[in-house]
């Protein structure tokens, strides 16, 4: 919704929630998608938030809390008892209701798993088994498997029978008689296929499937790179375990997005944007900042072993923002690239040698670009050529220690197991601020009696 | 695939091209898909790569070419004549062949134009006249458009007949006898209902469509939010024009991503990962250089003001780094929230006082914290309480004004539609600095008679 639609719209939902007209509320909202539902809850103050959810039917009520944020959501819930929960949670996919049953308190979510019915309850169970950011965690048990000598007719026969409980169908799964996943095949190619055809006839045998274990990330790479609508997982048997759908796709990239902007810029990726507590916020900014304080604080250190030269020529300190500035930008530059080319798998370990060279060779040219810009400032603008000339050099080798630090750094994180993204942030500037400012005060000390 | 297979791939291949064993390689690359060839290829040296790509079919060359990036694919096709280019752009999808074409120089281009099949030519034409970034530069003109009053069977009559043009079919568009856009039918309902029920009976009105000049952002936006397979695209008058295709989605997302990414390291979007030129790459990086070192110039300015104090009490010189450095982390984190809720909806306009008073609360906090840390530090480790105070006070004021800056300058960015995403970049990181050290030095000469 445009913001002044929205506008109008809150409008006018405010005034019937003012009014208490629940059954108008939960006729208008029945035409409404779930997501803008979810979205003018946002938008309203907590009990009139409360008053439109309350009017929703259960239907419309379990799809709009999906889409609420967590925080939001979870103000939302407070009250509702085991009973109300669980009837939300009942009209839910499966993977839907193991993420919304994990985020409660485990009291609850013991209490919630006793009353719907047991064969959902089961599935919930098992999903809630897997870890949270792995193909397991993120799959749904609702898909349509069909024996591979089963025919087309008997496939869109199955395909009739889940219909109401499966939303989304794009592709069969087509198995053996040990579940063991053997193809799929598209709805397009089950249309035009003689009603009386196998389906180990048509199936497309190049499936390419998951195990319950891989990464989450991995998963939206392979469905990035091959163009997958869904991703099929299996067991260490290759047994057809679950499915991972579009949907779940799409808000895996999105997270690890947002993970990658989180760590580059130094914040958690709990944060969210519409966050009610500060005190959270706090906790969540807190620890980046001290590590970045305490890391300043050696910086500091450093400058104090050469406070006699800073002393004796005071104009040194002028461009110490300079230095530490240009040095974190030229780093982050080089990381930012290299992170992106793992993320893509673009760049791998056999580069790591090929890469540091061409930062370097970089380096090397752009530094030599803005050391003479820096020396024309100086010698010109501020008539001291022979600072010119020091600082001219302190922020060449800067700029280039700095970008094959930030080129390397991230492979080498990578070859540890750790997230690279984390290098572009807090990380590299005060490796290259600390850096940074033992080169410009050696190089200091050695123009020191030509100053 | 993984770093391991690929390598023992990679070298069997070589083995092949070295051997001249072109039908030998052709077959191979027939089981193989597209974006694994491309990813060899990429990692092969140029002349392997050549003969590689040549001995594939056209077919397989054509959808292998679209996979691979920029400057390698450039670099491929540097030597084909139009009529080898124009029969691999005869394999392509509509929008595939005029992003490929697009690409060429504009001589090449008309060239091949020229040569391809009159209808294909005419439609890649028709697709090059909308931007590039929009609704219209990313939609394909394949698609299955059936008469309201047709029945289910003449439509899956209609799939039948465009199945070996179109790859994808999902949704079958229902229009009126205007073209005019009225609905979707999914395969699955297409499959389910009575052959003889006419389309308008068991289509979809919700229908989400957009106009051929929406940003694709918006495109992605919306296909997120309601999770959409693929988005129609009409004119003016509702008549459908095209679609955005699943695949094509994502890639706008990874690009805004990528993008966001790009802006906050002070990259350019356009530089990839294995970019051969490091001029180019030197061009791309410099301008943020220039711009980082400008704005460091004025800092240093700044400190040329307060000499006299700096002069006086050195050590008020060891704690600019940290003063610099934590103003441009705290500004950082606040922005970066700031951008992530903008770009997902979660934050607007009406937004900006609240978020203004809430960055100011998370900083009180979190600069008190910092300081009280920092005191300590001074005052016991290096037994300096008076500098102590000094520095925790400017400290904390820095921390302060920076997230405010830092939480506000995004949404003021976002009213002039300027891309949020660079305000975590380059430029907040250098307008902190300044005004960090300006409130560093005001506070010092306050100071300055008691130290």
């Amino acid at each position: 919704m445009e913001d002044l639609d929205r506008q109008e719209i809150l409008d006018d939902v405010n005034f019937l929630i003012e009014a208490k007209q629940a059954p108008k509320l939960r006729a208008i909202m029945l035409d409404a998608h779930p997501a803008d539902i979810a979205e003018l809850c946002t938008h309203m103050p907590g009990e009139h938030r409360r008053y439109l959810f309350d009017s929703l039917d259960t239907h419309t009520a379990a799809a709009v809390i999906l889409e609420i944020d967590g925080s939001t959501r979870h103000e939302l819930i407070r009250d509702y008892d085991a009973r109300r929960l669980s009837s939300l949670v009942e009209e839910m996919k499966s993977d839907d209701a193991a993420d919304f049953v994990s985020e409660l308190p485990p009291e609850l979510a013991a209490k919630i798993l006793k009353q719907i019915e047991p064969e959902e309850s089961a599935e919930v169970r098992q999903l809630l088994a897997h870890e949270e950011d792995t193909a397991g965690g993120i799959m749904a048990l609702e898909l349509v498997a069909v024996a591979q000598e089963r025919t087309v007719e008997e496939a869109i026969n199955e395909i009739r029978k889940k219909a109401d409980e499966i939303e989304t169908i794009n592709h069969v799964y087509v198995v053996d008689h040990d579940q063991r996943l053997l193809g799929t095949v598209h709805l397009k190619h089950l249309i035009l296929a003689n009603p009386y055809t196998p389906l180990h006839e048509i199936m497309n045998r190049d499936v390419i499937a998951v195990q319950a274990g891989t990464d989450q990330e991995e998963v939206a790479k392979l469905a990035r790179k091959y163009d997958l609508l869904s991703v099929p997982v299996v067991d260490a048997q290759g047994r057809l375990a679950g499915r991972i759908t579009y949907d779940d796709i799409v808000d895996v990239m999105q997270e690890e997005a947002a993970e990658d902007l989180a760590r580059v810029a130094g914040v958690d990726e709990d944060e969210e944007p519409r966050e009610a507590s500060i005190f959270r916020i706090c906790r969540l900014r807190l620890p980046w900042l001290i590590v970045g304080l305490l890391g300043e604080i050696v910086a500091a250190t450093v400058l104090t072993k050469f406070s006699h030269a800073l002393d004796k020529v005071i104009s040194l300190v002028f461009f110490i923002p300079i230095i530490t500035a240009m040095g974190g930008n030229a780093g982050i530059q080089a990381s930012a690239i290299v992170v992106r080319g793992l993320a893509t798998g673009e760049i791998d370990f056999s580069d790591t040698l090929r890469r540091l060279g061409k930062e370097f060779r970089i380096a090397v040219l752009n530094g030599l670009l803005c050391g003479l810009l820096i020396f024309l400032v100086i010698a010109f603008g501020w008539k001291s050529p022979s600072i010119g000339v020091l600082i001219a050099t302190s922020l060449m080798i800067v700029i280039m220690s700095a970008s094959v630090v930030g080129g390397t750094v991230p492979l080498a994180l990578k070859r540890f197991n750790v997230d690279p993204a984390i290098a572009i942030g807090p990380f590299i500037t005060i490796s290259n601020d600390i850096l940074g400012l033992l080169i410009y005060m050696w190089i200091a000390m050695l123009f020191l009696e030509y100053l």
